[in-house]
């Protein structure tokens, strides 16, 4: 038996959610639901259908799991609860802030109509939470320091974008080679914000821009970049193009912590990402996720869950001898 | 309520054991049973029994968890069903190829006793074992590569000690950069066990030894040694003692994958451990699984479970709230 899956947003977290689909078996892609003409939006999977997103509850029998794709920021906190009294769903919200709110919400409209919900689904949050929990409960003794990059962030270079004469910007954020190094040497640093990451951009100026400027506000610029120590390179935007159109990202997870009757033995634990694509390695996440929750809704699970409530197996598409006698 | 628990095997694993437990605040260390003469040995916690072996039954309404400390080759496929008969239990039974058979032999104890028994618990079964399972469920088109060390290996020691003229040995297995930077590459190499990892011979001789006829016997051993390149260095007991005197061990699980359209891009997923005292270590993370152990239990739980059947969350005294709020 397939999970059958549906897509509700197709930008580049619904396309790698589809991608995903076709990797494992056991799925299925059923229907995409999009905000756009349906007729417009072409997919790369045949056998699925292009929904309109208000005929979303047209699928209530043919559909298991729903694959929210929509962004944190006003998408998933409206359509998650809406979408959870319909189905059993995953979304990938990720403002760690507002995560008690958004679980609340969800978990009340899951728990009323019988379903699965699993929220904050992806890296960060995700497989790096599900790190620091994991370090954290083995070694009580200790410090965990999160490093994100070397990657492109979406909101930092938006910002640049919004600077007058800037025609294009791609950001990356890159962690400290010397604190990740002092972290994991067992000395539990305190590290500021500006000694844990540097920021890196790549700017495209308008013909005649200020590009004096454009460089002073990006530095100044309070929250994104005034904290860092930050590098603005003007580059045409034929090199931005052809050197900078992909979505890498990354980061570290590093847990430093001590044992022993005195405290006297050191140990470290890291979990790291290098990843050439974060919207697919996210959906990547997420599709692993809603074979869980399909599971787990079989069994009779109701309610919201996150990636900390879930065991391991259930991400499998492997039987429980299989992964014994496999991977133990 | 605390946990209360039991030791069962009072060697460098059950100290590390109890010296877990003083880290956590929920736990508590009722008794330690032994098959030596109780009268004789001295623990570091004043509040706990310490009992006869042969009287492990009459805790059973004192004890929540029994963690069993005894060996993979001869105590625990013995000592582990025989105990989930009487309490939920943890052990670290590590021989791989031997986990079904194990399994299933205190699935039935454990059913039958309705108790929960979590059986090979560690790093490697254990923590490695679930990196496996995470990143083959998000990246089904990849590889993984496990490397140990740089770390003491107990049976490579004690396979040196038994060659005649060796008065002590020490073992160390070291995973080749070279190898580690091809895997990570994300090129998917075939390795042989040679390219893999390297191994460290300390050697301390007789007085009048023919150490040249030692370092061959090292060399040329079978399934130890001879698919191996082995470095031997002879070493006075004194310098043994004072150099290599510690059980540190680690190593890398590392997964490179592809998604995407035309699998066009990379992914490198790495989970690694450095660890000042491998017993502690263990030790630390079976403390962690007894309390979710335990916590399976008052719910109803019965049976034999692993590190791939427990819901991360149940590994923290946390509640599903905090961990959402500080790491989520």
């Amino acid at each position: 038996m397939k999970t059958r899956i549906g897509i509700y947003g197709y930008g580049n977290l619904g396309r790698g959610v589809e991608n995903a689909i076709r990797q494992n078996e056991d799925m299925e892609l059923v229907a995409v639901f999009t905000r756009r003409d349906p007729s417009a939006l072409k997919i790369a999977t045949p056998t699925a259908a292009v929904c309109a997103a208000a005929d979303v509850d047209s699928y209530v029998d043919k559909i298991d799991v729903m694959i929210l794709c929509g962004g944190s920021a006003t998408d998933l906190p409206e359509q998650t609860p809406a979408l959870a009294k319909l189905y059993n769903v995953v979304d990938s919200f990720d403002t760690h802030a507002n995560i008690p709110t958004h679980f609340a919400n969800v978990d009340a409209a899951a728990k009323g109509a019988g379903h699965v919900a699993m929220i904050s689904v992806g890296w960060d949050p995700g497989m790096f939470s599900l790190n620091r929990l994991y370090a954290g409960a083995i070694l009580p003794d200790g410090k965990d320091y999160t490093f994100w990059g070397k990657g492109v962030s979406q909101g930092h270079s938006d910002a640049i974008r919004r600077i007058e004469g800037v025609v294009d910007a791609k950001q990356y954020t890159i962690p400290v080679e010397a604190a990740l190094d002092a972290v994991r040497s067992g000395s539990c640093p305190a590290l500021t914000t500006r000694e844990k990451h540097t920021r890196e951009c790549f700017v495209v100026a308008a013909e005649g821009a200020d590009t004096a400027r454009i460089e002073r506000e990006i530095k100044e610029m309070p929250n994104y970049f005034a904290d860092y120590d930050t590098t603005v390179h003007f580059i045409s935007l034929d090199e931005l193009r052809r050197d900078h159109g992909g979505i890498p990202h990354g980061g570290f997870v590093i847990r430093t912590g001590k044992t022993g009757a005195d405290l006297e033995h050191n140990h470290v634990i890291e979990y790291s990402l290098k990843l050439d694509s974060n919207p697919e390695f996210t959906a990547s996440v997420i599709v692993a996720y809603a074979r869980a929750a399909h599971r787990m809704s079989i069994e009779g699970t109701v309610g919201c869950k996150t990636v900390l409530d879930v065991p391991p197996a259930y991400l499998s598409p492997k039987s429980g001898e299989q992964l014994r006698a496999e991977l133990l």
